[in-house]
């Protein structure tokens, strides 16, 4: 079976250290941060403003990939649910979605709002959101 | 730098063969299809059951990964924009988000409503909504 090879396009600088500091998920997140985009990147950006909600796509590095089933949220009395019922970062894939208001654009820089996710955590794609 | 591979977890059926015929995004279409778990991942459906949205990131295996400035739905007329900017399908990790209505689970395969990807897509991974 062919395994596509993902390129790391930049990297998240935020303050959050350690999973338990993590905010449950971006909805429920005020927390800001910088979108660093790699120079060989940074021509992908160009539209990108202050202001709008955008969609991006993080690899949780430090995610394990070779469980199916978790406890949702680690509550044992709902019993065990399989990963892709959830949005837990454990799953064979570790992608994680978020949807980020953009503070400001600095070159290759985005300041963002809503942040979940660790500091350091390589960014794989960023995407315009759909209007609900 | 590090290059994560992607685990291709199952394949989209469905009744779209070419990027021509495919609707604009998941908000504005109905197509029915199915999407088959490979067995080994199938532990990871339980929980999922008819009548959710569910969100499904697909791996575009037919897309280029080397352009970073597209013109928005081939209108020529608005300029060159960032892919980062759009949701174009080329773009450097060809990963797409749909959200799917579930119509039907049957062991290891849901039928699925809402699709505007091509036939034979590979599925990298499926995740709860987050009510809005």
């Amino acid at each position: 079976m062919e395994q596509p090879q993902l390129q790391i396009i930049g990297r998240l600088h935020g303050d959050i250290l350690s999973r338990e500091e993590a905010p449950k998920n971006y909805s429920e997140s005020e927390r800001v941060g910088t979108l660093e985009i790699y120079p060989e990147f940074a021509a992908g950006l160009e539209g990108i403003v202050a202001g709008q909600t955008i969609v991006v796509l993080f690899w949780l590095d430090r995610a394990q990939r070779d469980i199916l089933r978790v406890y949702p949220r680690g509550d044992r009395s709902r019993g065990l649910c399989g990963v892709f019922a959830t949005r837990s970062p454990v799953r064979p894939n570790p992608i994680a979605i978020s949807e980020l208001k953009v503070l400001a654009v600095r070159g290759n820089e985005l300041e963002v709002a809503g942040l979940d996710i660790l500091d350091g955590t390589p960014i794989v794609d960023l995407k315009k959101k759909i209007s609900p």
